[in-house]
Formats: C-alpha cells, sequence, structure tokens
C-alpha cells in the first residue's frame, strides 16, 4: 500500500479547513487500516475550528479533525489478528497507553499518555483512511447503519454518564441540556432502566425531539423555571455547560443524590456547598469513557437507543467546514455526519 | 369496626385448608387497614401446604398463607398518615423491627425479628382483609391491574437479583429456570438493560411464554445442554432450585461474573471452587428484598415488565386449594392468583 | 422518678447561658435514661451561642447544646431490653424517624424527621440526664474513659468521611484543617490503612499534634503553600471549611481522587470543575453518619485513635461558657469537655 | 551482555531439581534486567515439584519455578524509562497482555494470555536473573529488606483477599489457616482496619506466630471447634483449603458476610446454600492480584504488617530441593527464602 494517498480535511488556522491529499496511513504491528464511512462532529471539533484550542491543548500544527469514526477494516498490521478485512467497525478513538497505573486500574481514560483523534497534535477521522490498535476497533452488526455506527462515540459519553451516576430502574433523572449529549444521555438514562426522565432546554425542536426519545417531561425552561417542576432527581445528568444553569440545578437533587458534570462550563462553576453536604449529594465529571463500546453497540443494535434519529445532516470531506457550522445556522439541527467517501 | 369478622383461608393441617370466619384485624397505630384484592400463589405457599414446614418454619398452629397481597386501604391507625380510604396498594409482606443493626444499615431483609406474612406464627394474606405498616403499604398507578399489584412482590425478588448481580446494559445474563420466579427474572434483566439474555428450562409452554417476555434465547435443556450453547454470561440467575444443574451454570459463567442463587435448592450444593477462584466469580444468594417496591412498581406502571401475562388462574377464597395445586395438575401454568373479594 | 430534678444549661439569648433545675426527662418505652458523665464541645455549639442559629436552624426558644455525650444507664423503658443500668455508654446524638426511605435505605442521617440532640427544637446533652433510644446508646468497654466515650462522636465524623472517600491501604491522603475535625480524620484514615497522610493548618501547636497523633507531612501553609509541597492526594477530607483554600485543595487532587467536604465553608464554594473533570474527581460532602459507632468504638478502645489526646480542659455544668469560648481564647486548645456531675 | 550466562535451578522431573548453566536473559523494550536476590518459596512451587502438575497447567519441559522475587535493576531495554541501575525493586511475577477486554478494566489477573512466572511454560526466578516489563518491577525503600521484598508477593494475595471482602474498621474477621497466607491475611485484614480478627490453626508454633503478629484469638481447633467459639465474622479469609472445613466456616459467617476463598481447596466444595441464602452471604474467589503492590510496599514499609517474621530459613540456589521441601519436615517453618547470589 505504500505510496498509496488519501484527502482529508485539514484544519490550519482558526476557521480554515482545506481538503488535501496525505499519505495513507500504515498501521503497525497490532493497528488495522480503516476505511472511513461516517464520522460525527461533536461540539469540540467546532471549538477548535473556531478558536484554535480548548484549554491546554491548542492547535499549533495542521490538524484533521473528528473523533467519532466509523469504517470498513481493509487491512490490518503483522500482529493484528481480530478482524477481517471487510470487518464494518466503530472507532473508540482513544488509544492509552496501557501500562501506566491507570490504565492497569482499569481506568484507561485518565492515563496521562492518551492519544486521541482530533486532539492536538494527534490526526482525526476527517479523512479516508484511519489506522487504530484492533483492541479499539469495535465489530458492529449490520442492524447498525454506518452513521450509527459513527454515534457509538457520543452514545458512550452517555452510558458513561449513566454508570457513573448508578442509573437504575427506580432512579429519578434530570438531564440539563438536550443537545446530542443530552439527547444520548436521555437515551442511555432509559437503557439503564429510569421510567422517569426529564429533560430541559430552551429549545422546541429539541424538546419535541426528546419526547420522541423517551423523556417522560420535557421541560422549557424559558416558560417553566426548573425550580418550579416539582422535580426532585435522584440522578442530574449536567449537559448544558452553563454555569448559572448548573448551581440550580444540583440545588434540585434529592438526597444521596448523583451528580455527573457531562458538559464542559469554563474552568469553575459555584458549588451550592451546603445543599451538596446537608444531601450527601456526589458530584463528579466525566472525562471520556471506559469500556463503554460493547455495551453501547449492544444497546443500538436492539433497538433500545435510537442513533439514527439524530442525524441531521450528511457531508463529503469537502464540506467539512458546512458540517460544522450548521448548529450554528440552526439551532434545531442535533448531529451532522461527514461521509468521507461521498 | 371492632366485632366485624371476614372469611379466610386456614392450614390446619398438611394438605388441608379450611374456610373459616374470623375476627377483622384492627390496625395498630402505624398500621393501615387494607381490603385485600388479589394474592398471588409461591411455591413457597405450596411447600407449606404439602410438607407444613420449610425448613426451620414449622406450622405449629392454624396458619393463613399469602404473602403477594395488593388491596385497598379502607382505614388506617391513630398514627397513620400515608395513604388516604380508598387508596390502592402493593403491600410488602415483611415488616422489620426497623432499629436492629441490619435494619439501620438497610438490609432490613435480614432483619432477624422481620415478621412475615403467610410464616409461621405470621398469618398470610389469603383472606378479607390484612393489617401492616403503613410504609410498607406502597401507592400503585391505576394503570396497573390488582393483579399486577400483587405480583409487584414476586416482581422483587427479580429486581433484588439483578441489583445483587449488578445487572447493566452490556450484561449477557443467564436465567435458569422459566418458573415465574425466573420470568421475572429474565424481565427484570431486561429492565436493567441486558439485551443479551438466555433462559433455560424443560418445559416448551414456558420457554415460549420466556421468548415472548423478552428472552433472546430461550434453550430446552432437554435437547441442548447448556454446555453446548457457547455462551458465557456474566450474570447467573439461578432460578432451577436443581443442585446438578447449578454446579453446570456456575461453571458457564466467564471471568468476574456474578451468580445469584435465586431458587431455593436444599441445605448444601457444590460448588465448583476451581472455576469460581481462577474466574473470581462472585456468588450470593438472595433472601427477599429490600427498597425494591417503588422500583418494580414503576417498571411495572411503565410497561418494562409484563405482570398480567403470567397470571394463568384466579381463585376465589374457597379456592385456595385448587389454586395452590393447580401448578401440580398443568406446569404449564405459570401464576395462580385468589382474589379475596370474589 | 417522677418529679426528680436536674441541672441543664440554657441557651437563652445569644451569648447567654444559665444554669437552670429542669425537670428529670422520663424515658419513652424503648429508651433508657443515662446520667451524663462527659460532654464534648463542637464548633457547631459555639456557633449556636454566638449566633443563635446555623443556616435554617434558628433557636427560637431556650435550648440546651451539646451533642456529644457519654454516660451510664440509669434506668430504662418498658420495652428497652438492651442494657442494665450501671452500662458505661457512648451515645448516638440523632434518633431518626427509622421507617422512611432514606432510613430503610440504610441512611438515616440524611431522614427529614431526624431529632439531633442541641439542634433546635431538641434539646442536647449539656444537662445531668437524657433520655434515647436504647439503639443509640452504644455500650463502650472499660478501656474507654468517659472523655473518649464522648469523643467517639466527633471520631464518627473521621470514619464517616473515610468511608465515603473509600479511605484503604495504599491511598495518598490529605487533610486540610488541623482542628479537631481534622485531627480526627487523620486518625480514622490511618486507621483505615493509609500509610501516607499529609495535613495542612496555620497553627504549629496543632500542626504538632497533628504530627504526633500520625501525620506523615504537617505542612505549615503560611509557610509553604500547598501547591509547593509536591504532594497529589488520592483523597482530600476538607476540614477546614475556608472556600478558597477548597478549591486550591481541590486542584491538587489526582485522577480518580475523591474529594470528602467535612467542614462547612458557606453556601457556596467556587469548584475548579475543569480539574474535576478531566481527573474525573468525585466530590461529596457528609452529614453527621450512619452506622459508624460500633467501628468507632473499636478503633478507639483498641488505641488505634487517641481520643484522650485531644482534650484540652474540663468544665462543670456551671462553666459551660467558659467551655464554649476557651477555643477564642486560645487556639491552640483542641477540644473542651463538659462534665455535669463534676 | 550477549554471551553471559547465569545459575538456574530447573525442575527437570517430579521430585528433581538441578543447577545449570543458562544464557543470561535479554531484556525487551519496555524490560528491565533483574539480578535476583531473594525469592520466597511458595506451595505451588511445592507442588509443582511434587506432582508435577496444578490442575490444567502441567510442567512438560524443564522449568524454573519461583514467582516471589526481589532484585536489583542491572539493565534495561531500548524503550524502558522507569528505573535507573541499582534500583532495588520486588517483581509482581505476572505480565497480562494488557490489551484484552479483562486488562482494560482493570481486571489484569483475569487476563486469558497472562505470563507468570515459574508456572508452565513461563520460567520463574529460582535463577540468577530475570527480565520483566518494567511497570511490573516496583521499587522498594531502603527500609525494606531483600526478603521482605520478595514477600511482597504472597502479602499481595492478603491485601487482595482483603480487598475483595471489603474488610474495614468495624469488621470482625476470621482467617482459617495459619500458613504463611493465612498469616499475611491477618496482618492485611488488621492493616484494613480489623480490630477484631480470629485466626484458625492445628499447628501451637504457626498461632503463637499469629498471636505475635496481631491476631486477637488464635484458635486450635484440634481442642475448640469453630462452631463453639463464639464468634460470627463479617469476613471469612478462607487459607486452609481444606474442604470440610471450609463449610463449616462459611455457616459461621453472619449475615451480609464476605467470603473469600483464597486458599485451594480442591475442584469442588459443598456450599452451604441455605446458610448462603437466608444470610445473603457473598462468596468468591481470589485468582492471584493486580494493583496491589504499591499498598503492599506501603504496609510493609511503614511497618504495619511484617514480613521477615516470616522467614524461617534461606537457601542458596544449590539448595532449592532443600527450600521447597522444608515444610514438610518441620510444619513450624513458615516461609523458605532463596537467595540466588549466595
Amino acid at each position: 500500500m505504500a505510496g498509496h494517498t488519501m484527502r482529508a480535511a485539514v484544519l490550519h488556522d482558526v476557521g480554515k479547513i482545506t481538503l488535501e491529499e496525505r499519505p495513507r496511513p500504515e498501521p503497525g504491528p497490532r493497528d488495522v487500516l480503516v476505511q472511513v464511512t461516517a464520522v460525527g462532529t461533536c461540539g469540540s471539533d467546532v471549538h477548535y475550528y473556531e478558536h484554535g484550542r480548548i484549554g491546554d491543548f491548542v492547535v499549533e500544527a495542521p490538524l484533521v479533525l473528528g473523533h467519532e469514526p466509523a469504517g470498513t477494516v481493509t487491512a490490518a498490521g503483522a500482529d493484528a489478528r481480530r478482524h477481517r478485512p471487510g470487518q464494518r467497525v466503530s472507532l473508540e478513538p482513544g488509544v492509552p497507553d496501557l501500562t501506566c497505573p491507570q490504565c492497569r486500574a482499569g481506568r484507561y481514560n485518565l492515563c496521562p499518555r492518551m492519544r486521541f483523534f482530533g486532539t492536538p497534535p494527534v490526526d482525526g477521522a476527517f479523512c479516508e483512511y484511519v489506522t487504530l490498535h484492533e483492541e479499539f476497533a469495535h465489530p458492529v452488526p449490520d442492524a447498525l447503519s454506518d452513521d450509527a455506527a459513527a454515534l457509538i462515540e457520543p452514545l458512550s459519553v452517555g452510558v458513561w454518564a449513566c454508570r457513573k451516576a448508578r442509573v437504575a430502574p427506580g432512579a429519578r433523572v434530570l438531564v440539563t441540556g438536550a443537545g446530542p449529549v443530552g439527547l444520548l444521555c436521555l437515551q442511555a438514562a432509559r437503557a439503564f432502566g429510569a421510567t422517569d426522565v426529564m429533560i430541559t432546554d430552551v429549545n422546541p425542536a429539541r424538546l419535541a425531539l426528546a419526547r420522541d426519545l423517551g423523556a417522560t417531561t420535557a421541560l422549557d425552561v424559558r416558560h417553566t423555571p426548573l425550580a418550579d417542576a416539582a422535580f426532585e432527581p435522584d440522578v442530574l445528568l449536567e449537559c448544558s455547560g452553563h454555569p448559572p444553569a448548573i448551581a440550580e440545578a444540583v440545588r434540585a437533587v434529592g438526597r444521596a443524590g448523583r451528580v455527573v458534570l457531562v458538559g464542559m462550563g469554563g474552568e469553575q462553576i459555584p458549588l451550592p456547598l451546603s445543599h451538596v453536604q446537608t444531601h450527601e449529594i456526589q458530584v463528579t465529571g466525566t472525562f471520556r469513557y471506559a469500556n463503554t463500546w460493547p455495551a453501547a453497540i449492544a444497546l443500538a443494535a436492539s433497538g433500545r437507543v435510537q442513533l439514527d434519529a439524530l442525524v441531521s445532516g450528511h457531508y463529503g470531506l469537502a464540506d467539512v467546514e458546512q458540517a460544522l457550522t450548521a448548529g450554528a445556522r440552526d439551532p434545531t439541527l442535533v448531529k451532522a455526519v461527514v461521509r468521507p467517501q461521498e
């Protein structure tokens, strides 16, 4: 394959992505080479595109974004045995060092040497081919579309949040924010057994979609403040990222409740200490996920979670900028998907 | 109400239940008086009827059986505030002392001073009225039939087993035995997020019902031994109670798996120690349940669990013996329900 | 006993406690009557004395403070069987309703109907006799002094914090604040197996005591800021209650760390969200304790925790005001103990 | 270093170990080369020596036994950065594949592709030099002797058992069997906070040593059957491996207790099902350990656990057979240590 090239959408500067020919990557010994079929776009892609950085991660050299990829295995490294060519896969886009104390403890998402797609300086998947350690390429059944296989990544965020929050039958769950992550946290919460899930947003279209996807209450907080909703959740999955709203939502949580901060909300937020203490509320944040792919694939394949319903548009590699700005142009859109082969 | 009587089906001797007039019970200060509308029959009722004892519990005086009751609150004690007359309730049939170390630690099912319906010397619910501590009478929504409200009790057994087994999305679950407890463990496992649930039995009718209720595989072990089924569960919910089958099922469980012994299988069973050690399998048994009613009611009310589908016949108080022997006459029957008001 | 009186130190107004004769309380059916031998003073007693309120709890009628009592059983209610007269006991000073969902789940410290000593409108133990449910009076061995039996209460705060933080061998623990609670959290952490415990304060006398009690490092943060200490804890037990210091300490915590907010720090604190998310730190607060007395007594009786070493003065009932103001007069003092019989 | 040789004690047949010259191993890219200073002998070494197999593991080619090694780093592979030459290390003697689902979940001890010292076909440490992945060579402080650094391995067994059993302050612990594993489980249980630990055996010398090492009761079951000891443990750490005794010990365990089967007891054991169910006892087995070295080293370095006290003799490489048969000749001996450099 040496000498082969591929097309890639490359971020060169804030607001500037260009389509280029690049060498097709070569799989390492335990890697597979994957022809990318679909890549979801994510708020962090948009953030890098618009600001050139997220916190300490700064784009200092041309970078391929995209970390929600699905594809088809086309080749494998010398020691890779797991997949045959033609296997459709969903890619877990971060590969840790596997040997550090965090990895050995099963918390590989916290590995300080993680290499994560589309995060400087590691290229992502808005391109035709990527390579990945074979154990991080997860086979998907035919029941899953390419789009759904790509959206296993954000679904994993929801699965991870529900694990952290110990969602189970009987839990009352509040999801703040009905963007893609909120809608997937909602669906994950239902798949973990929650029968009573309220979601909040200010966007009627997204709230309507949330109702279709199983929210028992979809609250428009422009008209009804959360404090008036008479809902005392056991679990808060915070997906809005708006600091003022976070404290209000934490204050709603009942005794022994769990708060998971899924959406990024800046460097610092005000924590209602007195409520947290007297109610012994557990607050934590999530950073990506670990060991979620098999469960997320099973949920999507069984129909318990609807992924295709979130897709609001498809874009070719030449239109990655369009994909990344679609949400700003029309906030009713949920998830733009890039299809590098089209 | 003093001086009022009621009808009760009373076990006087092995194989002998007679219908009698008895004083209607008076609620204590924190009790409600409940008019019983439906009571499920259980294998332990049958065992007391046929053998006069279960282990150390011996029927030494006339006893009313029945511990799966639903009903309607008709009166309340002086200090009981939770329910109004007319409230339909599902009854949690064991009231612990609430003050011992087990109770204070939240494990009230292990309270050594538990008073449990239909367990010598405490009378059960095959009668027109019972009294119960108001906090153990759980309100049910209109969406639940009386039968379903009664069957919250065996559903609680399944919910408790799934909690002990830590069933969640991604878990592969094996349920051995498709009797009432097995069918409810199956449904509970699915409600906890399991997408891959195999159930085993030797009764084709029960296996067919299991398929209808969501089993992904229903295995007739007369034709296919478990060892040939190529299924490596993470979780075994043992509901067969057959000691030889238990060891075989434990041996199928994968690394870090959980085994919950739900069905009684005699004083002692052989444990495949080497497999348990090298795979670090966790084995535990369940004894009734604690804090399950709200979750079980929510699951049934939301339609995630089908309870009415298990009911295979209704019987009046005069026909309790018929109800208890129905299963022996026709093993395809799953759950006989007694309706004391009919 | 009817007609007997006793002496009690009664808070009548901010800064005004007077010694009075009151009727000796009568034990209820499950209560014991306890002659109080020692009562620790706590920051919350001081706060009520100085401000007349803590948050929503307002002193609106004369109140006896004191919630760290030990004593001797002298009589028992009609249904109380646990203790014989003469039994020395440490009193768990809050009695929940035992029947609400929080209680039944084992989280009785979160019972909304908790009645807690020295918290309006419930009288405390700065008096000669108190009554208490027999199951909340815990027998102590002769190895424990009266003072130590009283200080089982604040030790319980430390035990509870260590349980919440999952302290165990291998954990690196940071305790911020070397007041009584910090010194007991330190000792509890060591008793839970921590071999590496740093404590911070600005008071050299308290830091020296911390070293004597087992701190591996006692850091004077006036001279060395925490950020320069090159210590990355797995666990932060926050006992300073100073909001600015809390955020700095949280920022020091390593990946997958646990933060327990033990000291009260006002209504709201700034939470370093980005650090909490990228490190998946779990933050929680403690509210009193549940099921801690037997463990705390065992630790103190075995010598693993030193309680008498914290006592810096004894006071009679007539000197309760002196006891409550001792710490303000001399901040090197740790724990004043009231002895109502002297 | 190519061409260098070393001495190794090689098992050629049942009961036949010979001293040989072998090529000194070459470290792989992430390996360190370690000069072995001390190796504990273990019952499994003895079993291979006497029977040539343990279960499915059969010695089919000459094998070097020994899996409790300590040593000094003398060289490192091209990509190994963790240690400098001269670093004293305790070796975690099993290296998993790090990429399989069990490894990624943090349960690397259950990795099906584990390569473990002294287990066919992987050579162990009864030799002068070994190589190991640098992350499995753990630095030890000067406070630890070479013997103690070697005995971190069996201490890890005890630490792992205590984690599985959730030992913490307040737990009552029963250890059955006062051999090396039992004595280390005892010490680990105390280090995890247990103040009440009973140990049983039939060997007075070992029981006396157990008392010295912190057992609150050391019971000679030849004179006092366990059932007469009036001790109801929360935790049973089963280290005797005698099937008849196991069932008796399980029956002693109290409500919600945890049983960890540490010692091997044959293919199958009788499990007292009725007791396990009515008391909801959790039974599990341990298979080696994961993520225990740092905690075990900290415990030994801090003096909480005594390792040197277990050593009952030192042997050179020429005397490995003497080391392995010492225990059979004198059952009061606890731990023979091989010192390959002497």
